[in-house]
């Protein structure tokens, strides 16, 4: 996910900027008239016209951002103002409900979790609502089949969308875009529960690098749903507002506890993870710990031990004084060397056992 | 407790969906005249129309979460609009209350602490209140009997409710689910002392482990009370809602005191955990500084003198030079050397004496 | 201080529960005309029906919880209302301010420093506030002479209290409990001052462990005077109330800037003990250093040492060749040998004194 | 950027403070018909006169601070207010708008990257808006090419800006002051991205010294772009005012929006630099950590071996007894010491490889 | 500054208490009827009525607390309520605004920085704001020729005040007031500017200290600062009050932004200063690193030399056996063992040079 949208500064404000690598745009039309829903795939804009002012439903469903000269066509078919059309073309933009006159326009973002690998791919959604129709705008093609969207579209294709009203329509399409957190957040949870066993068990600095790296997109899933949360409230609020009737504001207050729910979660695993840095840097700790104590527990034992045997290699001339080193020429010297070397290693060993030095500490036990 | 209930993005609203290890329900009936309560247990839905219309109060009881086609039969009977059965059946919702039409629907959280181990177990609560009957549904059949609402169930089989209002009997069951709250925090106050002075005793990781465990699950208790503390609020403030009557409210407003209560405390254990978790690092630093100090003090006793055994141990030869090593052969130089090593053994040994590093510091001293 | 208190969850509201060691109810009756004062002391509940509505200023002070047949006296006397009566008995509740009928309902805290010491003692107070007369209740007779009521009944009986108005005489007793919090909040100041010496001079694991009990009480002492500050806004604000005159708000005014102040200095003291925590790290990270340095200034010096005593102990044998160790044999040998390692131990120290490994670090200096 | 302006406290309000080194003043003056644009660069002040009045729409643009001289002109010119003249001079101040009778006065702030070195520069522009023209004041000459309001000159210059009114050209510039914080944020993402990579590859004292400079500057742009936010929303909100117009309005909605986003790109920034200010520190204890596992390692393995050594340069006297070290005179003797001596060394290290200490882990592996 | 002030709870409110080395109050009266000022100083407080209620501009300016008969006098000459009385003489009481009847109680705070040491000293001071008269009460005389209102008094002798207004001479002194947290909090930004190169150049514990200091003034700081916020706000907006012209709260609101600015800076040195902190931990830890880096350089490249050199000084007996030591009768035996002793030193050396452990990290590198 780009983190921001800008243009250059000082640019004529409505000016619409498209990557290199956008997707062309396909246009998609459904029409529903109650009984039974009209498809056209890939069509022009300008084919969309007569379905425009009917009182049938109709959803408009563009994927790709495609280029200048599909949106010229958009805008004149669809009566768009300059500033509508840069939320809708020039993506990231901000979550947010706006009124122009007799429509309602919601930017809004779809999630869906990578394949294969960790993390997530987020998606610009615009909602362009009328009493008549409902136009939609999504900017990558190739996340096409594994978006919320696609099951909307089955259960259309196969009427069996339940209420046949423009705004129930966007309902359902927003109630799908918030849904699609939660397979998302669940990604989370389970690499979150992967990362705790791995810090208990074998912390490594990649052990950290994978909590940065879970907080960041944390960071960044947070920045994708908060300000959904207005932009639901918002939508379930609005007082007398012909387009969105009462009946579909009930089920929006629905989707906007779902939101909550999805921003609890996202701020609860935050807080999770920041925990597991610490219980990592304990770790490390922990482990410094253990190592000194290996260190510490056999040059205890052997310097003065070192020190035992360096007196004995001692050349002090025996034959010069009675007092120089008589051991050497005891009996029972050497024995009684080692008789002390032991008594003094397992003295020392008893001390370490006894302050629990030997007890190995670096793992987690399990509850 | 599972963290969030999420259907499949896109799904058709007010999709019911049973968990494979759902219980079965089991629905009670309660019917109170004032005088004398009527008590029918595992009774059919249908069973209940009588009831419902009657001016006496009548409680309806469903534990566990039962199958589809037992809630069909609900719907009908009670009359209950598709979102409001996916409030009662999709667990958890996020807790709240609603207004639908002629009935106040309240999703609340219950909690008991576990038997024999750490933690609790919690499960959804629904109300769905008239003013002639009361509807709960409970998830979980096996946590019944310890349970805040048996209790309820006790008093109204012996008669001593005490006023005989649904509201009222509403009330007492939303305040027995708050009251619920404090055995679980009762526990989280032990486990906490316990941890004090198991850190301030004897700091293992296994202890780190715990402090970590705590928080997690002290997030997942704020997370079950945070949004009562609005349900209650509204609850007890609402205008001339005719269902909950102002005399009711003022009861509310005392379990909404309670409901701060519990979040203070939370807030309160939250705080002093994660004080906790500054101790336990502490700890182990202190814990390597001790065992850094051992060895320093050991090699510092012992270098310098394997360096001084040492030197006599070289083979310069005295017969080359009358400078070369001329000690060995002195009359008092063995003891001359014991002499100085126990200078130097004693005088580092009351250096470190005087720096304070014999005194052992590892534990916490109590008050 | 109990943290909060809990009934059976499920049992009738409004159960008075007194604990085993219950002081037994002393009540004292204080009844000012404005000339003159007259008090009863050790009462029953029933001698002061008389009092109650005459016009003059009644103060019933009931000090120590007593059982349950002395309420049931004061219930009827009084004509308490059963949630009012669990306000005062079931202790401790949240501070807070209720409007019943024609009376006032005010739960606050009164808190005093420990004799001898660290902590202070914290007791709930009730307030009921009428026309006619104040009826007060405090949990504990033992600390009766050492609370902030003393000197204001003392007052009352030497007649200096300055006003002879009900609500007059509450705002007194209101703004002696919240002057209370100061000198606990003294203590706490000095714990720090103190403390930060400490952590300066001579940190311990025992001076954390004060830092973290400070912590505790500083959170202790911040959940009882947090709801307060609503309380005391709320009886100096509100508008047309009969109770409480608009003169005696501008008083309660002042109480709430003292309110604040408590509250700002308990903010400021948390901040400064988390500060000393970092500072307290800090310390054992620097004499872990300390040690450390220690060690590695006598190792590096006389392991090379070692070493070269070691080279002149081997034993090749001279005689099988020219190249084998012909230092032992001349004449300068052993001198050289002692002028080498005086020159290499210099050496070493003159690098570690350039480092500044000499300096004591682990003190702090004054300003 | 200066953190604050401030005067000599006790001086006379409306003082005009200039700075030693303050750029002389140059006015540019452009007035547009709606069909074509006249400019005149390097005027005098009341050269602007007769173009004040007249209905084209008059861009007054000064760049540079002058002397006091050139403001009295100004001030007598353009009517200007002794504050509104101190807002436009003593810079900094705090972004703000204000009304001033019948015109607006609002105070913002132009950043732009600095050119071959990190960081950005700063400077206050102040508008003054009327319904006949607008005055605009910039603090530095220098930056003048490289910041966001040449292209909108150029633009005016070349008959493209769009829309005739003064409220649509003073949004153009608010606009094009907002959007040059994005390539600011630009540099801070990119930033934070080397210094993540150089903490997982090298990390040293300096990127430490870098994150704490980042955080730095990341505050300081916190505090350019946090005032703004009300600047632009109370500009896009207010009720009925007649020098902005509601279509106006709807152009400054979407500038709020990218307020917000810089705002929340700022937060997330400094959350990330937080966060890595937390992997750095685990990187030196992790550093730490290896060194001692060496230091152990190597310890571990020829302490006791030396100690070994040591046992067999004793000089027990073979001959005083048979039981004084016979091993000196064992036929296999010194090989048997060697063999003793693999063991133990393979021992030792066989021991630390299957604890993991001779993988190394001070660097983090590529996801 | 003293934390609070507070009286012995439960004493009679609006008791007035002198500490025992309070200044004596001097009185000095500025009478000002826009042509000239005549100054009246040291009188006594019954001098000041003939002043009060003409229609000149008088400010009645008393420094110094006094004692009680002083303010029995001035009760009596400027009718104050005792809770009036109590605010200005028992300091320090919290910032803020009152309304008495026909004047505004206004309280603050004047700080001033310290002569020759860091820190500041701050005193209250007490505006009575009438339509006729100011009254200015300051706690000390000591600090009257530092503090902020000198340039005032002199503007005011030199007829140079600008504009003869209660209110505005009122906004003056407010005025300077604010602005003389600028040159404190100037000061305070070089001493983390200090203390940053500090941690970068040689940071010893004393550093640590002084952070910690900087910290503790600084939250002294924001608790002087803080409470003006509102204390301004509420002067600059409040409807009609006679008092305070509408021109007046004019140059009130500049005052305001001043105070979001100071409150600003103070916030983002409290976070400076706790990244500094960061920093400093940081610094140890790697002067540790460093420490611990050098012992394992010395250690790992002599202690298998000095295992190597006891293995030629054993006895073994080369007379017993061939195999018994045959090296130490080599022709070369003794300049192979140096070629040896050479390669290991010269190999351990390259190793750690190829780790980069020679590199000197303690010290930060300049930008």
């Amino acid at each position: 996910m780009k983190d921001y949208f800008h243009e250059r500064p000082g640019s004529v404000p409505g000016t619409l900027i498209f990557d290199e690598n956008t997707s062309p745009a396909q246009l998609a039309l459904f029409d529903w008239d109650g009984m039974e829903t009209q498809t056209f795939e890939d069509i022009e804009p300008e084919a969309c016209t007569p379905y425009l002012e009917s009182d049938s439903v109709s959803w408009i469903d563009v994927r790709g951002l495609g280029d200048g000269q599909f949106w010229q066509q958009m805008g004149k078919v669809f009566d768009l103002h300059p500033l509508l059309l840069e939320d809708l073309v020039n993506t990231p933009q901000r979550p947010k409900v706006e009124e122009y006159d007799d429509r309602l326009v919601i930017i809004s973002r779809l999630v869906v979790p990578r394949d294969n690998k960790p993390g997530f791919d987020s998606q610009q959604i615009g909602f362009v609502l009328t009493a008549n129709y409902l136009l939609t705008v999504r900017e990558r093609l190739d996340l096409d089949l594994r978006d919320s969207f696609e099951p909307v579209r089955e259960r259309l294709r196969a009427n069996k969308l339940g209420r046949c009203s423009v705004d129930y329509l966007a309902y359902t399409l927003i109630d799908a875009a918030i849904d699609g957190f939660f397979p998302v957040l669940e990604q989370y949870g389970e690499r979150l529960a992967h990362l705790e066993e791995e810090v208990v068990a074998e912390p490594t600095p990649h052990t950290l690098q994978k909590i940065y790296q879970l907080r960041r997109e944390l960071l960044e899933l947070r920045r994708a749903i908060w300000p959904q949360r207005s932009v639901v409230n918002l939508l379930s609020r609005t007082g007398n507002d012909p387009i969105v009737s009462t009946d579909v504001r009930l089920y929006l207050r629905h989707c906007y506890d779902h939101v909550l729910q999805v921003l609890e979660m996202v701020e609860t695993y935050r807080e999770l993870a920041s925990g597991l840095m610490d219980v990592y840097l304990s770790a490390v700790s922990n482990k410094t710990n253990e190592v000194m104590k290996v260190l510490t527990v056999i040059s205890t034992i052997f310097i003065p031990l070192t020190f035992l045997v360096g007196v004995y290699g001692m050349n002090f001339n025996p034959e010069s004084s009675p007092w120089n080193m008589p051991e050497l020429n005891w009996y029972w010297g050497y024995p009684v060397f080692w008789a002390v070397t032991l008594v003094i290693a397992m003295g020392s060993a008893i001390f370490f056992w006894r302050r629990g030095w030997f007890e190995t500490t670096s793992g987690f036990e399990e509850d």
